[in-house]
């Protein structure tokens, strides 16, 4: 069972992970963005958006985190940082491994050495199914940006 | 440029995971697998079967391995392990889980606390795309069991 200790400290992550992004879009691009409160997420097959940029986490506890967003939500950010006006898919590819690369880091910057992530890896579109294991509580924390919608899916022991 | 010594180190790497596997289908199912030599892959978009089950590395080198398979391997080794005649998807999913976590365990034992994996993630189906970060180095290790097709791929820095 999902202890309270656990979710406490379930809890306090997913806070670094929103502090994480919201500084993300505040600085970055001067737009601040607007997350709303996690949620337990108990069905495994989590819906993906468009672009996906997947890490894994290891050390004192292990897991997975992902961010998940629309095309335009990428294409943006493409735009904004590199100046490009059509970005290409592999353009989008990079994009959405370095928000969740950023992200992820600046959260394990936070918790030091116990708390590692791997490099992205990112999807464009979704397979069938996408499955944590079995007892792996799993979050969802949606975001907004401008009119985009994304979201934060951590599934951690 | 990718150097003489890490792609010594990444050959290493890439036989622990060849032992790993074949220790995996020898001593578990009775029956060894076969495994190819391993070819360096230089385009992104990694081609998957099936089910994958994938998992980050972190540590002092950084990356994702994943084992990928046709239904009917994963199907053969439920019925195998679990006397499971006509397993669900949930069972492939997380017997593809279970492949890609006991055979990156072993290899993180022989390499220690400076080698951390991630649980394994687990899709049915593929994305459209699906990309290492730029720079990772990519190895492929074609794996054959029975009549089954498999293969393990290693984007490790």
């Amino acid at each position: 069972m999902y202890k309270e200790k656990e979710k406490v400290e379930f809890e306090e992550t997913c806070q670094l992970f929103i502090n994480s992004v919201n500084n993300y879009f505040g600085h970055l691009t001067g737009e601040v963005s607007q997350t709303s409160v996690p949620y337990l997420k108990t069905v495994d097959n989590v819906m993906l958006k468009d672009y996906t940029g997947m890490i894994g986490i290891s050390g004192d506890r292990k897991g997975f985190v992902y961010i998940s967003g629309d095309t335009n939500l990428y294409k943006e950010l493409v735009t904004l940082f590199l100046d490009i006006e059509e970005p290409s898919s592999s353009d989008l590819l990079d994009m959405a491994g370095e928000l969740s690369n950023v992200v992820s880091g600046n959260v394990r910057e936070t918790y030091g050495k116990n708390f590692m992530i791997s490099v992205p890896i990112v999807f464009k579109g979704a397979p069938e199914k996408l499955k944590f294991p079995k007892g792996v509580p799993i979050y969802v924390i949606p975001i907004k940006w401008k009119s985009h919608e994304a979201f934060i899916v951590i599934g951690l022991n």
